[in-house]
């Protein structure tokens, strides 16, 4: 476990980052460190926590080159990273906006004219959150900010994959003693997660099912909530009555964003046989628009395949399809350019169910296309996935509206794609393997970091308790 | 598993009743066929589910005599059996008449001008209910309840222990052909709750903590929600400034009721040093006035020991204390009468937390009562515990409220004891190893059986997606 970990960078093939995980002893440490800290954190009140995190946003856009150059190393693309930095900065203000509102208690009368309740709400202490490589800065701060509001502190473990952005992150914390001792970032692989698990009142995991699961089992064990956001393999149906123009521009863009390297991107699409020929010609055309990011990271849109492993699963999803029957009308190889691996957005027709690039998550710019005839049939196909994330839909909107009821995931975008991840408003849950606990958007973002309690006062002044009168 | 299972009376200690689990392939059929059901019981909409609710209820209150009679049977006592009879048939009111506003859903504008949000909410399909035997009909029926209005089908396993009250419900639901096919009962132990978690859709389980984790780590495994509510070992605090004879009474209610069978009974009772003799003296002869309910279920206040092993526990925490210097001032052992297992209500002085009846719940009309010498050391004391479910404190209104901020559980009375049971509008979360997931009581209640579905419509009629003006 003292054994380093050496990081490979996407665009070079090479290992030019060294994490050091430390040992298991150190991480309960560090817990129990952060968990007394919390109790400062929460007495300092929701102004002073907003006035924290003010000043680390401050502190990281004095020192964003740092964190760009970082997040460039981690993930092989420019124009994301910037990107994910201006969101995660904005978020930071959208929630100290939002939280006076959210945080907001309430004392009330109950049915009994002599009994009073006060309503409150107490803060998880300690939160952990693990975050996966696709987009490292964001899925490691989505949750992160709503807690630190909410007066929890948080270890953050990031993925061993891309961890170069955290050492911009803490030089700035240095700027902020208060939110320096509740925000911790804990540099580590799987051991590192397990012991944060299992030192941790509140887990939020980003990733695969697989581990997932493991982390769901074992903070059951531990009494402690789960907030899962696993894979997805997001489905588009596209019906006669969609604006093929927009549909075929959503949804390229709903599926190469990031390079495909993104739950909630758009892993297959269902189009109404009148207009399939039609549709997946022009997906074609608007694909062989898009450029590599190479030889630099100034060019091109389609970043590098970031984890390796991806680039074998992605290989593999292809490479099964093609044996299955299916057609390659662009794209389709996995290219070696310069040590780092690349796939061009590739379209596929001929496909079907029993491919795994119609199943399993691809995680790649891949698009394969397949043509319905019944409305009931592409909502049935659609459905048939043990995932649940989101979907689009590109129709008439009544005729999209009533789709979207009977679609099984908690994000429908309809006449567009990813809006449900772009849009922070709507409160959604992962259906299926997709995920498990309260919603990462809207309101209940903030709300799911805290306990309710519900403190009930007799008011009167007699000697019988209410009981007395209300037998049991 | 096809074994039969016979069934202890609490009053007579004979088994005069049987159940015949169903071999697990039987419960893998009744959750198919009940989850097919569950989409005609959606589509009935609100208004529906009501309705059938209601003729339920009606068809349980003409034929009320047999299921007091089946109850009574279960628990060995009457009062208590009427009484949850009568929160139960009420409950089925008070939800009827929140659900509606609960349900509503709604349409607003995001942030941007031209996507708009549709809310929805989607209930689980099946959801799963395992009750224990301490309120056999109430705790049955508090999870499924709003289930069944939020549009679920609900199968509900109860206790093995007073399984008796099932059958007058069946019989009743037959009036309700819309409820029947999507309110099943299933009959059985350990064995036959595991296969019903495996083919549920959520899990709402009422029980000890050993199960309950092996309940949230079969759910886990599944990545469904589970809803615990486990044991408690609620504290008591009286101050000075407490008025006597109420806090004696409402202590001493609080903590025979139902025999101490309740999750929510007082289990340990710290008093300020200067009124503690007064208090404990005041306590005892208040205690001296309780009967048992013997011979006849008529007579007295005290009913049976339910479960024959909680006897055994009642009697090991009892012996333990006393080894350990715990000083008896009235009841104090289990008596055999009639065959029953009995126990009257017991007062301990001298006692502290090396002892089992200060730490492990008793679940009988057991109280401990130790004094403290200052504020912090009661609440020092109150949450030296792995449980937090809820507390009671007696003290001026200001101080009880100080201290019932500092407390780590879901629920506080204060001048009472066990108001956060009688109330249902508290949203009140279980604390520590007392529980897991969405609070029971207050509007969550029926919520939590929703996934939520955020549905993003861009509006406008360009070609272009949002995102092509915000480049991702």
């Amino acid at each position: 476990m003292t054994k380093t970990i050496e990081v490979r960078n996407p665009r070079t093939g090479k290992f030019d980052y060294v994490i050091i995980p430390p040992p298991p002893r150190l991480v309960v440490q560090q817990c129990k460190r952060t968990r007394r800290a919390q109790v400062r954190w929460q007495q300092l009140g929701l102004e002073g926590r907003i006035e924290a995190l003010q000043q680390w946003k401050q502190a990281i856009s004095s020192g964003r080159d740092r964190l760009t150059e970082a997040l460039v190393n981690d993930t092989g693309r420019l124009s994301t990273s910037v990107l994910e930095i201006d969101s995660f900065l904005s978020s930071i203000d959208r929630w100290c906006r939002l939280a006076p509102e959210l945080l907001q208690e309430s004392a009330k009368n109950t049915a009994i004219p002599f009994i009073a309740l006060q309503q409150t709400s107490v803060p998880y202490p300690l939160v952990g959150v693990i975050s996966p490589w696709n987009f490292p800065l964001l899925l490691s701060t989505i949750d992160t900010i709503p807690a630190l509001l909410a007066g929890c502190a948080v270890i953050v473990k990031p993925s061993e994959i891309a961890p170069r952005f955290v050492a911009p992150l803490k030089t700035a914390l240095n700027a902020v003693p208060e939110l320096r001792d509740v925000l911790t970032f804990v540099e580590g692989a799987g051991e590192t997660g397990s012991v944060l698990i299992e030192n941790v009142d509140l887990v939020c995991f980003t990733g695969s099912v697989a581990t997932g699961r493991k982390v769901a089992q074992a903070a059951a064990k531990q009494f402690i909530p789960a907030f899962l956001e696993l894979g997805g393999k997001d489905p588009a149906i596209v019906l006669e009555s969609a604006n093929l123009e927009l549909a075929t521009s959503a949804i390229l863009w709903g599926s190469v964003v990031n390079t495909g390297q993104s739950c909630l991107s758009i892993e297959r699409i269902y189009v109404a046989d009148s207009i399939f020929e039609k549709f997946y010609h022009q997906l074609v055309t608007k694909a062989h628009r898009l450029q590599l990011a190479y030889p630099t990271v100034e060019s091109g849109e389609i970043g590098p395949i970031i984890a390796e492993k991806q680039a074998a699963i992605i290989s593999d999803h292809l490479l099964d399809a093609v044996e299955k029957g299916a057609v390659i009308h662009c794209g389709g190889v996995i290219e070696d350019l310069g040590g780092g691996w690349w796939c061009r957005p590739t379209v596929l027709t001929q496909v079907n169910h029993s491919m795994k690039v119609m199943t399993e998550e691809t995680f790649g710019p891949i698009m394969p296309v397949m043509p319905f005839s019944t409305v009931e049939e592409a909502i049935s196909l659609a459905n048939d996935s043990i995932y649940g994330l989101s979907a689009a839909v590109f129709a008439s909107e009544s005729e999209a509206l009533e789709i979207a009821q009977q679609i099984d995931a908690g994000g429908i975008s309809i006449n567009d794609a990813g809006l449900t991840a772009m849009m922070q408003e709507g409160e959604k849950n992962a259906f299926k393997f997709s995920g498990l606990g309260g919603s990462r958007m809207g309101a209940a973002a903030l709300k799911r970091f805290m306990r309710k309690k519900a403190i009930l006062i007799k008011t009167n002044a007699t000697n019988d308790p209410w009981w007395f009168n209300n037998e049991v």
